[in-house]
């Protein structure tokens, strides 16, 4: 079924215990497009500037990737972020970051991707989240990302955009921030006042948690990896791999989402055991199956 | 089958976000047995003071823990700790510390406790630890606990005090600490390269994980609690809740440990449901094998 997502689609410059890169591909619509295009066909919406640089376009060569909602706006730079996690592999300190595009207005959302019945609103300003919520008619299920930022400076107006979507997908810090509350199935159960029908917590290393409005609570550890070589796009990956699982399946049950949330495990670890796209173009469908049922057991007692 | 653990009995003074409690029983080998207690019958070895306040005594009264290895020495203190998890429930800041008794010669094993098969040497001075393995001649099964002041001030007897046992239970600073290792899984390899078979990491509010010198790797979340009181003696539970069901079983295989480490996660969060030893007092083995099968439900995708 058809997936759209949006997000930012940035040029990264990344330093872990490992290593650094500069200059490579990175943002949120990037590491979930791919991550999603292992289950089903995704319609891409972002923004670049007109310095954006080949590899932005040609990574999604030969993946059911539609791209014909990647504007490249002239006259405007793409969005940059250098990051580090060598003190903290679970948390990235951003040494800088140069919003440029992304600070301007969103991109549109083609013709042809108003019927998408999958979305996938990634982290941005939720103004802009509500709006691509409202026009999105046909949407099924509609799963956004947030910030602490928006948080932070725009409470009403996420609060407003989270009666607009069925599920919020963010991180533990996050839910802490948004709702007061230190304990996560508190918190969680607190989210789920404002609107959304579920609520997922990504807390890194140490895994997620979904909370449903019926009362479902679900709790996974991390894929057990002993080879973490860049955590950037974890959380972006996940989501993915989450989406594009749920876009496949005719029900939305809790269970449903359970695998799902599995299948973002699986993705997110192949995402960390290279830098940037490297370790999600070295997998294949096959071998996030295999790993699925490698994590089943692993977890199983 | 008999299972004997050897730990502090000590007087805890705690202050967590919901309260504080003054002068209360603690100590891991109390906690231990509690949580041991629900599985099998227990052999406690402790010393306490003269000092010692009638509720050390009377805590097991009714329950299946042989405390006649429970030495009260004329002359000593007990051991007392004031900690605090004020500023964050997954870590104890110790606000103060007596050792008192505990740091003089350790209690000593009752003649009829040497049969024991099954061991549990709770967190103690690493030359201590390897003089109760090496006098448990009939021990099927030993595992020990450590700490961060061990690691640090007595490596060399701790590395020999692994090559006397079976498995270690530590805590994730402790085993990045032993190891230098910051990944768990590499870690947790490297300890197993120094003696035991099996380890487990106790990562708190993020569950714990078992590496096995077969290759088994298993990782569990925590229950899922949203009524967290007093996250005191709940690594000490653990250990008794895993220790107490594994001295039942007729195997130690690597599913027999992960179905042992789930219940030490279920009655862990019955310690930690209110202060002190009041949440597993007020638990059963109903309600413990009930939450087994829920926890088991929370995880299965």
């Amino acid at each position: 079924m058809s997936l759209l997502v949006t997000g930012s689609i940035g040029i990264d410059t990344v330093e872990t215990p490992f290593g650094k890169r500069d200059d490579v591909l990175g943002g949120s619509a990037i590491y979930f497009s791919y991550a999603a295009s292992f289950f089903t066909p995704v319609r891409l919406v972002g923004v670049v500037g007109d310095d954006a640089p080949k590899f932005v376009f040609d990574v999604f060569n030969g993946r059911e990737v539609d791209a014909s909602g990647l504007e490249v706006r002239k006259g405007s730079k793409t969005f940059r972020w250098h990051g580090s996690y060598v003190k903290d592999m679970n948390e990235a300190q951003t040494v800088e970051v140069d919003l440029n595009v992304l600070a301007e207005r969103a991109p549109k959302i083609p013709q042809n991707f108003l019927d998408s019945r999958y979305v996938f609103l990634a982290n941005t300003h939720p103004v802009l989240q509500q709006e691509m919520a409202s026009s999105l008619k046909s949407a099924k299920l509609i799963v956004a990302d947030t910030m602490n930022l928006w948080i932070q400076t725009e409470r009403p107006e996420l609060v407003k955009m989270l009666g607009k979507i069925h599920g919020l997908v963010l991180n533990d810090g996050e839910a802490r921030l948004l709702t007061g509350e230190k304990n996560l199935i508190v918190a969680a159960k607190t989210v789920l006042g404002m609107g959304p029908k579920f609520v997922v917590i990504k807390k890194g290393e140490h895994g997620s948690m979904l909370v449903t409005s019926t009362g479902d609570v679900f709790v996974l550890p991390a894929y057990p990896a002993d080879n973490v070589i860049d955590p950037t796009g974890a959380g972006d990956s996940f989501a993915g791999g989450m989406m594009g699982y749920l876009s496949t399946q005719a029900s939305l049950s809790t269970s449903t989402i359970r695998r799902a949330m599995a299948f973002g495990t699986v993705v997110a670890s192949h995402t960390i055991a290279d830098f940037s796209l490297a370790g999600l173009q070295a997998a294949n469908r096959e071998e996030i199956d295999a790993r699925y049922d490698a994590f089943k057991s692993a977890i199983s007692f």
